[in-house]
């Protein structure tokens, strides 16, 4: 009975060592050159959605346009984007060299606030968006125009 | 009083084509190669957050990680991506050669269904994903992915 028990206790610890390495394997770091990729992708997808609208805004309004961009661009900043810049990433190709200043990796409280406050007015431009009001939306997008500016002006490199 | 009816007019119509003409600059077509480049970059995203999801429901379960990665991957589905296929984009570079093939553009209707299913499994993701349950996420993961795998059957090109 003793020998059965044991048995049991190395078959249990054995399942639970194998579970733990998939468990590993499965969240096995992604490569810095796929991280540069991703941010790189982000901020497109994010330019892309700025440019719709601006031009929804500034030309003939369409709400659902204005709605599916905003919703995107609040999802991207509230997506962990943080998580894109981590250690190992500081210099490096995606689709090209990476645009980051070093100052972004020295200064991560500084960079983890203003990628906050992107995705505090991101939020707030998706539920303004809802109301259709044309001189709110333009207010609050501005608000959001200047936490794109302020995170690029510290640490965004010029091309 | 007839004389400044007229130039009332003719102001209120000088203002009108000038308004207009703002508004179809605003509007100004994106480039083809940008609408690659912002299609390439979307997918991509989806890639990250895919990956995200696999890693949590097989590996250390976080419930924040996977409501984050849902919301980007629901948000992008539902992005309006038919707009980045428009005519013109057949061929072309974005970050890359696209890899859409000639039947996308020729098959619109089956294309605009595709992304539909696409749209409404990432949507149903994104509210499982709130419910924490680990099983039911991985099977509404599993039908988001057969809406991928569909989508590239039919019209991307092997790489």
């Amino acid at each position: 009975m003793k020998q059965g028990l044991k048995k049991v206790l190395i078959s249990t610890l054995a399942i639970t060592l194998l579970a733990g390495s998939a468990g590993v394997l499965a969240q096995q770091a992604p490569k810095p050159e796929n991280l540069i990729k991703w941010r790189q992708s982000a901020f497109q997808l994010v330019a892309w959605n700025t440019g719709r609208i601006k031009a929804s805004v500034e030309g003939q309004y369409n709400k659902d346009e204005v709605q599916r961009a905003a919703n995107t661009i609040a999802a991207i900043a509230n997506s962990g984007l943080g998580g894109l810049f981590a250690a190992g990433t500081e210099q490096g190709k995606g689709w090209h060299d990476t645009s980051a200043k070093p100052e972004l990796f020295k200064d991560g409280k500084h960079f983890a606030e203003l990628n906050a406050s992107f995705g505090k007015e991101a939020t707030e431009l998706a539920a303004v968006a809802g109301g259709g009001d044309v001189a709110a939306i333009k207010a609050q997008f501005g608000k959001l125009q200047r936490t794109c500016k302020s995170c690029h002006d510290d640490f965004k490199s010029k091309d």
